[in-house]
């Protein structure tokens, strides 16, 4: 196992009826701004718990936070925060509504000129305004993280940041919230925790058993859960454990003293910042391509995935390697999520795009082994044509 | 899954060389007091390490915190932090040592008559003096949670207590501290850990299945590296594994949304109070008889459990409930941990003494089903005879 260091403060407050529970977790004379993103909450109910729960406390709404959350619209919000002088920002929404938060409250307090600096020259966040969550689409698991990626619509880049100040005071996850989910975003929410947790477990072994079956306990349950989220979406039971699996696959526990990739994540962020693919479904496209590009050095934990996950145990070593990369992309596409470029009308027009980019930014020494070049990139794409 | 609330705010610092960076924890112009216990940290190179990370702060040390902290010894520790102001204090060693100091934290803070309130009225701990430790034992898990178990020596009574306040700031777990343990104690801590994670699953079953396999995960693990740890002792990815299992066994993460039981430590607690048999070894007499007396009310989960982790397959249901008892007997035992009260030289005298004790305590509901009484615990016992 490697040396780690690990802590995560977020309150997590789970389960039905628990929107209510907010009133104790912010302050009572808190100057509250509510920020979400197209408004299904005002026809789902979950507005209205949010109001109530928040009773008598001044409140600002901030509406119409976007998929892949735009800086340009995120900054609409921080001026619009800091002319009511808001001191608790309260996120309402799924993971695009929660990385637009993070990165409000690291703005209000950012002291340079522009704060998309957080972002592109990767100044450090010193200090941010508190923030809780109400989440309404498990995915990516930013209620329990401090992580937030964010697109510049103007010049379509997606980056990410991270801080000790951006963990949610604390998270609501109230399954009965997911009920009125359309299925694409369900879809994608399992697709989305499912590669997180590829992403922290299909890379080299270190000795680390714990960490590996607590990864493949995630696997294993989306594997159940997913497919009847999909059938049965107002099954309490079933949103629990899925909900609850999208927030452990990306709250940092599976992570700790393994090596981790995020290759797959780098390249999939360029396919939405250019055609506004969903994530997960950027996710869907990248995955299977780079562990057959990579099948050599993920050799040992692909063969203990493919076993343990998806059964797969006859057959010499490629048969169970392929075997377990095609188990992996028929999950998704029960799942109705397509993994071809083809599939999204994109082609090598794109490819060579973000071959440009990723040269221009000096991308390199990507994956576990920081060994995916530019040019490992382009092959891997192509794979995915 | 049922509703759950979940925090833990404690920073884990895991690995070999990090006592040196308890430097970033505390605060410069700390005053700090140093609790331990008998004085093996001076042998084994640790206290050397926290005296250079600590640098130029000011120092008091407070030796000779027992196993199964006594009351009365905590109290001079607080007076001893009181007169020297202390206001920072790192607990280095085990279970006891950790317990201990979260109990001195908060007498210090404490503004009743006596402290021993917090314990025996269960009057709540409102404001703690931080604290971090420096883990040397891996078993009971206190590294990571806010629970501590004091004894009264004068009245042989053991009690716990818990609050938001006495979570550690921080933890280090270096597992090369672990080197010189005495293998007793390496056996006590598997039997602990492992117990801990049975106490918070083997109840009924809740539809939680990411639960579930997070506890099969630490129980399988250490089944493997338990037994590794004993023979070789120094193996730096074996001590590992046991240290991080023994953490996440009682750090909250696998008792969200499910029931759990502590019955076996509520009534082994006893045993230790009245006869000073090492916790583990109270815990390996109480849980199999237990688990017997409740094998009706406990059937879905000890099945599920005998099958996932011991391979408990075949025979009609009752042959496999006592065949996955019997492989925990088997595992205590091939750590050389006995499970029966005679060989303790416990008799009926003590049952009685329990029987008696709890009356008198009016105990009852105990277990996950609230359904224990008196009687049964004299049962239970009895069979442990």
């Amino acid at each position: 196992m490697n040396n780690f260091t690990f802590i995560n403060p977020v309150k997590i407050i789970f389960g039905k009826g628990q929107i209510a529970a907010i009133a104790d977790e912010i302050p009572a004379d808190a100057r509250v701004m509510i920020t979400y993103g197209g408004g299904s909450i005002k026809e789902n109910g979950v507005y209205d718990q949010v109001i109530a729960a928040l009773g008598n406390r001044s409140i600002v709404e901030f509406k119409g936070i976007e998929p892949n959350p735009h800086y340009e619209t995120l900054m609409q919000a921080v001026n619009l925060a800091k002319r009511h002088r808001i001191d608790f920002i309260l996120a309402v929404g799924g993971g695009s509504v929660i990385d637009g938060t993070k990165f409000i409250v690291a703005a209000m307090e950012y002291e340079g000129e522009d704060a998309w600096d957080i972002l592109a020259k990767k100044v450090p966040v010193t200090k941010a305004v508190p923030f809780g969550t109400v989440l309404t689409l498990p995915a990516t698991g930013s209620e329990m993280n401090s992580g937030s990626v964010i697109t510049r619509a103007e010049t379509k880049e997606k980056l990410a940041f991270g801080s000790p100040f951006t963990f949610p005071k604390f998270s609501v996850l109230d399954p009965e919230t997911t009920y009125t989910l359309p299925l694409r975003q369900i879809s994608n929410g399992i697709v989305d925790a499912f590669t997180h947790v590829l992403e922290q477990y299909l890379t080299y072994p270190v000795n680390a058993p714990l960490q590996d079956r607590m990864a493949e306990s995630i696997l294993l349950t989306l594997k159940e859960e997913g497919p009847k989220a999909i059938l049965n979406p107002q099954d309490y039971d079933t949103m629990s454990n899925f909900m609850w699996c999208a927030t452990m696959a990306l709250n940092g526990i599976i992570r700790v003293g393994v090596p981790t990739d995020w290759a797959t994540h780098y390249i999939a962020h360029e396919l939405t910042a250019l055609h506004g693919i969903d994530h997960a479904r950027t996710l869907a496209i990248v995955l299977p391509s780079l562990l057959r590009y990579k099948q050599e050095t993920k050799k040992e934990k692909l063969l203990q995935y493919g076993e343990r996950v998806w059964g797969v145990s006859s057959g010499t070593e490629d048969e169970r390697l392929e075997a377990t990369i095609q188990a992996t992309i028929a999950f998704f596409e029960t799942l109705d999520i397509k993994t071809k470029l083809k599939d999204y009308e994109v082609g090598e027009d794109t490819i060579r795009e973000i071959v440009r980019r990723f040269e221009e930014r000096g991308v390199k020494n990507l994956g576990e082994r920081a060994d995916i070049q530019v040019k490992d990139v382009e092959e891997i794409l192509t794979m995915s044509l």
